[in-house]
């Protein structure tokens, strides 16, 4: 036995007792006649006192010898400490040490184990089973096992089945790139990892399996963005027999099931806004709701006068800075060169102050009178006190910057409070989106998804009009999962394929079996999937997902610490009937 | 909203309730004047009832238009049944049908809905998802959720924390042969699916999460058997700071915990048996202890005549099997025929009838006199009336040959009940095993498990006879789990590898990073990994694992539903910088 306690529950209870503790090595503090040493492992820290008086020299010795993470066991007494730690769970004890064994040595590690370290992004990753000893790093992987049962027993008791479907699919051209597995028994074919499990989910539905979830990995071979992984988990959901307004509810139950448990927050009714009104309202499909700042939009009330930026533009579109009626000029241009910036592009920005006396001062006063920037200052909700910033150009591009905009400002005003939580359901997608590069629409969620009853015929004169039944969950302006009710009959299914570019062989050999199953019974049926890696981060308050995966990628795709992938055998490739085409550096 | 309720839930309690139904056909009785449906989800069915006297005439058109599989929503009142059906929980009542909607229609399906299909294992593996909504696969989806379920929350509650590790990871040649995935954005790197999260659960142990497990899948490229799947799904465990008998001890209780929660079974404490014990008594490491049949090894008590295929023997051993004295000689004769088929392979049978009247008769009666025969009849353990079964030769095969006689007459005798459980602890394993083809010894368990203390120098002298701290964990003959104590000190590793026949090169380029983290203060630590899906099957009274994975594959590793693998675009196998080789049929 290597351990009576563990180094988390030891407390003045436990006094006098014989105990037996295993851990880390943590720190030394050796004052010469008295050895004090802080164990760790997952549960907590012990202190360990070693003193000439009452501990045998030979052991003093060995007490001197103990180094950083180290790994001992000791055998000893509970006692009362001197200088209790009320910070510290076990801070009123510590241990009189008897017998010390050292169970491993260890080279200094290469950043220190503390909860601020010294260690760089790369090391850490190098080392990331040291990065794991470290409080922030283990808590967000409890944090994340916490979350995840919490969603498994959740899920089942409303009946849901988790069913495993099988990870070596087939490969489908449409959406993202696969990651393929060549076949050794069946020589230059390959299997794909799945991006998700979709086709077989809904397999699962016209298979009466009725309710269905699985917390899954997925694949995507993509160049990788920031924060984003190769292999990512969802927690993939479908319902048969079941309208838009039935999966709404339940996962909306779910996710305020996660708030008051995980976060001990409770959130009524999740407010719900259609795409078209997010995108007018906050220049984004996933707006953060914790603060104001709603758009504004100043077509009506600024293009009746002679200033041609505004009046050439598609869209003149402002928000209300709280407070910003106070910004310097220096302040103002600062802002004026953050949206100039290549990763926001706006071409220039118009403000007007709205003062606390209710005068307005603003960068168009050549232009604009008192009249018209009261106007503004209506149609942005701006007060006495407000900054109006105001943007002007492309719709979607000028959405976007402004909404680049507001987030900047929320987060410098400490708005954006990572206790709070703002949910939202974003509904009426388009069904389809339009690819600049391959100049044809595409699905913009899937090709599975249903269009709005009715809304068929739409699709051949105006496709960018036609609505689908899709929705997403968003959660303090991140997307936290998306879903949709599907097409479920052959026709309709055979119809969309068709409309997004797919020849008849295409759709058969790619999608055959789905279509195939539509005609055996398939009942109506949707779902939705969480993004598990980003909903964990969010709920833990952060917005990085990294930290909250074991073993994470860096933006190439590498495992720095295994160093994967690597080349492989030659006879490997053999079996595989494959060969490396080598290309120049 | 598609339904009030499922049609499972409705008894006479709810009797003139109007309800909505949904579901799928599952037959249609059709007297003219009156029609009785039955409605199918996963929860149950209800009789639906259409008459002419209370149903509006359109809708006895409808009704008779049913076909078999469709998908149908109803509105109507609960009524009462006249004459119930006792076997349904829905028996005593019946829907009388107010609105009829056909939500799809469907094909008739290649086989039958029923329990007792006509579908053979082809053409229901093709159409899997119809096959899935046949109860007795329906069940076996529901029943491995639960078990899962069991396990995370019992290991949950034991303070084990799920961590997810990556799937894309390193090929290591040692072992099993990996599937691999090329890296586009790494032309000619390879990443490879893990054969299990082995190193990764050693690293987590390095970085102090002390107890974790996993639900996981894991892959492996090897020519079929039957009953084996390419992707399996393990229950996999470690724990920091342990010996064997703690991880003993917490999976027996967590096998325990499913045997009463699922099975309502209750098990004392495991029996143990060395590895050379089970081989000794069963001819296995795996036995069966549901029954008894023991081998009697008779060397001292049969190679003392001139009976030359004894005398040249390695091993003579046999057992009593009940009741066999009474067996016709014709029926005899079919047994020696049946050991000597070439999937057991011996070369012939010895027999002695231990009859009622404990007098002997043997198929040897020429070399051995009823003295010697009362010697077998105690080495077997023998009672009067039973039959002495004796096999020679080399001592490894013979106790295989041995051990399929057992189990094939344990089989027929009907001892082996699929409600009765038997686990059983198979400890000490040998740390190596010879391998013929290569000529050199291979770990028998993986080159991270530990020496028993002390044993390492016989390595040099006796590797055969060096013991692990390995087990296995058998349940009815069936391996579900095994595990090991691993080394966690540098130097060991690195003598294993060595001894393995790795440079140190290779060792280096392989579990490098392993290596590297036990010189950072690793632990001791052990785990064990349940097989998943043959745990399942086991529970769940059956031998066979397929009809407890959702989409399994079948023996050429191919989904006959969705057809893969299959062949990729040329474009894609050129980002992937891969040729494949054209081989001749």
């Amino acid at each position: 036995m290597y351990r009576s306690h563990t180094n988390g529950e030891l407390t003045s209870e436990h006094i006098n007792q014989e105990v037996i503790l295993s851990g880390w090595v943590q720190k030394v503090r050796d004052k010469g006649f008295m050895i004090w040493a802080d164990l760790r492992d997952r549960y907590g820290i012990t202190q360990l006192i070693f003193d000439e008086e009452r501990t045998p020299a030979v052991m003093m010795e060995d007490a001197k010898k103990l180094g950083r993470e180290f790994v001992v066991q000791v055998k000893g007494t509970v006692i009362e400490r001197e200088s209790k730690n009320p910070n510290l769970p076990t801070g009123d004890i510590e241990i009189l040490v008897k017998e010390l064994t050292i169970l491993n040595e260890a080279k200094t590690p290469p950043f220190t184990i503390e909860d601020e370290t010294d260690g760089g992004e790369d090391l850490r990753m190098k080392y990331r089973y040291l990065d794991i000893r470290r409080n922030p790093v283990k808590n967000k992987l409890i944090f994340r096992h916490k979350v995840a049962m919490e969603v498994r027993n959740f899920l089942s008791t409303e009946g849901f089945i988790e069913v495993e479907t099988p990870y070596l699919i087939k490969s489908t051209p449409e959406g993202a790139r696969d990651f393929v597995v060549p076949s050794r028994m069946n020589g230059g074919q390959f299997y794909a990892l799945p991006q998700s499990p979709q086709t077989f989910k809904q397999l699962l539905m016209v298979g009466g399996m009725d309710k269905y979830f699985q917390i899954v990995k997925c694949f995507r071979d993509e160049d990788l963005r920031a924060d984003r992984q190769p292999e990512f988990t969802q927690i993939d959901c479908e319902m048969a027999f079941v309208d838009q307004e039935d999966i709404l509810n339940i996962f909306e139950d779910l996710t305020r099931h996660l708030l008051q448990k995980i976060n001990n927050v409770s959130v009524d009714k999740f407010p719900r806004m259609t795409y078209d009104d997010a995108l007018r309202l906050y220049g984004n499909d996933k707006p953060d709701i914790r603060f104001g700042m709603e758009f504004g939009e100043l077509n009506e009330v600024a293009q009746h006068k002679e200033f041609k930026v505004f009046n050439d533009a598609e869209l003149v579109v402002g928000i209300a800075v709280p407070g910003g009626a106070s910004y310097s000029r220096k302040e103002i241009d600062k802002l004026i060169n953050w949206v100039k910036r290549p990763q926001v592009g706006a071409l220039g920005m118009v403000y007007a102050k709205y003062n606390e006396d209710g005068s307005f001062k603003s960068s168009v006063d050549k232009f604009y009178d008192e009249e018209d920037l009261k106007q503004w200052a209506e149609k942005t909700k701006a007060q006495p006190g407000d900054l109006i910033c105001v943007l002007s150009g492309d719709t979607n591009k000028v959405r976007a910057q402004l909404s680049a905009l507001r987030m900047e400002m929320a987060e410098r005003l400490g708005l954006r409070k990572a206790n709070e939580f703002a949910p939202l359901w974003v509904v009426d997608f388009p069904l389809l989106e339009w690819d600049e590069e391959t100049e044809r629409y595409h699905a913009m969620h899937h090709p599975f998804t249903s269009p709005k009853p009715g809304q068929i015929p739409l699709l051949a004169t105006n496709p960018a009009a036609v609505k689908a039944n899709a929705y997403d969950l968003v959660l303090n302006g991140n997307e936290i999962g998306g879903g949709s009710i599907r097409i479920h009959d052959k026709a309709t299914q055979a119809q969309m394929f068709e409309y997004l570019g797919f020849t008849e062989e295409e759709a058969k050999a790619q999608f055959g079996f789905l279509m195939d199953a539509f005609q055996y019974g398939a009942p109506p049926h949707g779902g939705l999937a969480f993004g598990l890696d980003r909903l964990v981060a969010i709920l833990g308050g952060q917005e990085t997902i990294r930290d909250f995966i074991a073993f994470p990628k860096n933006n190439s795709g590498r495992d720095v610490m295994i160093d994967a992938p690597a080349p492989i055998d030659e006879q490997q490739l053999k079996e595989l009937h494959l060969n490396v085409v080598k290309t120049k550096e």
